[in-house]
């Protein structure tokens, strides 16, 4: 009623189709129920994305190195739908008996209830290191663009601290150390642009020797690359090992701490940079809707892309399990999402308007990978593509399918540019403090080191330390601490360093609060400061029987 | 001894110079540093930032409208100083007695302590809102690269949640409202940019109507722009009203809250975005240190730039008192610093080689400032320019000021794009969550309203609220309360909607906490645990007496 001279439909007269996700699979939907719509205007678009832009997925490794502009791998959504109202919001909840939507607050924190009559799923996969120990709080993913910007930054920033680390040996080994997990497209992709990408900036900095630099690819199986034939995969290896990439088959990372990779076997690889595109799984939204799942937790859709058992909601893209005419199901690619939305945009129209529901029928055209500086394997109708030519393709065809010409001409001048100047090293520190994180210790590893400057405390979560204090080169235990228990309130509440090295003993989960947060909260939740002072008092009162016994 | 052969002087046999700061004083004093090392080598130079990169200040504001890229406003340190040892770091403390710097923490909390023989401090000037209620909370400054970014992603952020905001008016209002305050060049420009922008991009927008928007500039004289000749000062204001720009003069803003901005006088104008230029004091590490202060805390210079009563200590720019011939002091502006620095440089070569200090004297070359849309005002050389001529000079003046071919290069291809492209709108969300903020409130403001969903709770540092609660439609209030106590804790716990609303009585300032950072509190803190379970026994008591009497 209020605000309709915009095009909201407040009476909801029409049909209501509400798209959840704006990646592949959920814009081209929109765009093709657009196209649809036509002149008619007998039903209305919803998609709620919780970006307002959609990444082209394939070009995104390309962020790292800054070859292409940081925000020209993304287009924003309403200039690719502009007859689809946008929602940017996380989404908080699915009701699928009372067909509503409920999205996550904004300014305020109002529910914001969206009905649907027809509902598309298309949320995709996130990244799980859920189960795989110091995984979650150390290993960086790549999925979308705020990830493909924090690794750049965190390279840059590791190259920083490696230029002036000229005492600590470890520290410096660890920093120019960079591991990825997982030898498929994009674990290949992003290997190849990190190796370009650091080596190339390295120059820049007079306090590092690129022979000090380690690029590590570890991968599950016999070689990388299982999407594409074994030829083109040792192509793809010889690149990148005369690159300077270190490939390691045959092994899996297994865990992680802030300092090293642990993989299956035992072996440790010291390094701060450690980059995982496995595992995934299903949007953790549809974990507890209560529909039909396949493999991985995928949504089983039927060949019309509607949900088993359902006819007002679809699914497509990663997070489905679409069957194929020749048997297995789709792969999770950005062809195969395009020519769902198609399928399920048309089928969605023949239930509004009536009609025959059509089937999702597409074999693949091929696939394509990049390795960097002007090389790149690509196997398309079957026939094998590798080097120069290969890379030509995978730019002019990606350029492409861009959407928009504005998009695509500035990607083209950018990659002129970039034949032109030098890799930008620009670190763009955006987010102030992280906030309370949570940290994964392995037995033998320093939580803080007796002298070091305080700039956090530590709560426990589970596992072990020992406190342990260096007088003139004796080294005496103060304390074990576990679950439950804190630690370097200390030198945090009196300004100075730390007057002991704290160590863990068994495999350990702390939650780690900066200054900044720790000040805030022991000055006014007045429970933490009586207990932190009773805390000091004993601890003080133990030091002073330890140093009178001495 | 070690890594000499990178070029790091372990042994220190060569004076150092160490400079604090990268702006246009520090960057340039290193590069005039270097230009006089020539082919000696008889001094090292070190410089420390907290960013790697160097801001070109005035190009800014056009980081809002995204009209270049970017990075695009910004050069790599590194490149423009090829023999200057860069260390990224903040600095924690300047010992001027031992002649060291420490620098804060980077990946492990080893102290770093530097050296110096020559210091140079050219750490210009921070947004300083201390004193003013609510500025420091709720107004956002504009003073570097974040700052610039931040602004952008919060005016998309803004249109993004007005455009789906249909049921609460009042928050529409305040999404679409604007408030710029501090009517110098630095305000000027970026309320223009700011307008452009924000009246450009909601064209996209379906559910905005452009007659909504309202963008405000503040400024306490009586006609903005107090640097140029008041016949440039009124051509500006009126291209600014054309362009639909509300200017308020002869009044400040005095407070903010998180959804008004309040002008002296006592005029409050609804907001969510208030950005404040004014005002500004130097860098709180100079605050400490023992040397001689003039106007608004800046360190006393004498002629030769050098600290007053020093022979070692040097500093120049925003943070420096610099005797002008003519009486009076040094501008803060970028042509000035650029000066000093060579001034400085050569009296640092002098110290150390032997030879005459040379004195600053530079009067000034002209003032510009950008109006947005093809539109600038100039002074140069007292002649007054404005519209179209002075924007051209504007662009191609700075394009060759700044730093670097290739910068020059992407900056005016950039400039062409944007003449064929519209305005990207690109939300660039980097930072996860907030962490624990500080938020102001007065009174009459709700903090939140029954039935909202639960999203935070809070810990009031000062100040007082009520708790109330709508029974069918009468208002009963359950509790007032203030400093040190919490609320806001039970629809967390209870994963439900807001039992009550909490109104705000008597000006409060208060932590919020995300429901993240609280849960995790909760659950590893036990005393945090225990109070709260404490708090919400007594609460329920309370709630089912109140019930029963009903």
């Amino acid at each position: 009623m209020r605000l309709d001279h915009l095009g909201i439909d407040m009476e909801r007269s029409r049909k209501r189709v509400v798209i959840l996700g704006g990646g592949f699979g959920g814009v081209y939907t929109a765009q093709y129920l657009e196209k649809a719509l036509g002149r008619r205007d007998d039903f209305e678009i919803v998609l709620v994305n919780k970006e307002n832009y959609f990444v082209f997925q394939p070009m995104l490794p390309e962020v790292i190195s800054g070859s292409i502009g940081i925000t020209d791998t993304v287009s924003p959504i309403r200039r690719l739908l502009p007859r689809t109202n946008v929602h940017v919001r996380d989404i908080e909840s699915i009701d699928l008996k009372n067909k509503t939507i409920t999205t996550s607050p904004g300014f305020r924190p109002h529910p914001h209830v969206i009905e649907y009559d027809y509902l598309v799923l298309a949320l995709g996969n996130v990244t799980d290191f859920r189960g795989l120990r110091g995984l979650p709080e150390h290993a960086l993913p790549f999925k979308n663009l705020a990830d493909a910007l924090h690794l750049r930054n965190h390279l840059i920033r590791a190259l920083e601290e490696a230029a002036i680390e000229t005492d600590d040996m470890e520290l410096r080994r660890q920093l120019l150390t960079f591991v990825v997990a997982g030898g498929g497209f994009s674990g290949v992709e992003v290997a190849a642009e990190l190796n370009d990408f650091v080596r190339d900036v390295a120059r820049n900095y007079r306090g590092i020797d690129p022979a000090e630099i380690r690029v590590v690819l570890v991968h599950s199986q016999d070689r990388i690359l299982p999407e594409v034939s074994e030829k083109l995969a040792l192509f793809a290896q010889k690149i990148l090992i005369k690159r300077g990439v270190e490939i390691k088959l045959r092994t899996r990372l297994e865990a992680a701490t802030g300092e090293e990779a642990i993989l299956a076997g035992g072996e440790m690889i010291p390094t701060r940079t450690l980059v995982s595109t496995v595992p995934s799984s299903p949007h953790p939204l549809l974990e507890s809707l209560d529909l039909a799942k396949g493999k991985g937790g995928r949504l089983i859709a039927d060949a019309s892309l509607a949900v088993q058992g359902s006819d007002s909601v679809w699914v497509l893209g990663d997070c489905a399990q679409i069957p194929r005419k020749d048997g297995g199901f789709a792969p999770p690619t950005a062809q195969h999402a395009i020519r769902q939305a198609k399928t399920a945009a048309s089928n969605i129209v023949a239930a509004i308007r009536g009609g025959s529901k059509s089937e999702f029928a597409f074999g693949g055209l091929g696939k394509m990978g990049a390795l960097g500086h002007h090389s790149a394997v690509a196997e398309i109708m079957g026939v094998n593509i590798s080097g120069f030519l290969a890379w030509w393709m995978w730019r002019t065809i990606y350029l492409m399918k861009l959407p928009g010409w504005g998009r695509r001409l500035k990607v083209a001048t950018s990659w002129t540019l970039d034949l032109l100047l030098p890799a930008d090293l620009i670190e763009l520190k955006l987010s102030g403090s992280q906030g309370i994180t949570q940290q994964h210790f392995e037995p033998g590893e320093e939580v803080f080191h007796q002298g070091d400057l305080g700039d956090r405390m530590y709560i426990i979560v589970n596992g072990q330390a020992e406190v342990v204090r260096d007088d003139a080169g004796i080294e005496r235990r103060l304390a074990k601490i576990g679950a439950g228990e804190y630690f370097g309130e200390m030198a945090l509440l009196k300004q100075s360093t730390r007057g002991a090295t704290v160590r863990c003993v068994a495999p350990m989960d702390a939650l780690s609060l900066p200054k900044r947060e720790f000040s805030m909260l022991a000055a006014y939740l007045p429970q933490v400061r009586e207990s932190l002072e009773a805390v000091m008092e004993l601890r003080s009162q133990a030091n002073a029987r330890l140093s009178a016994g001495r």
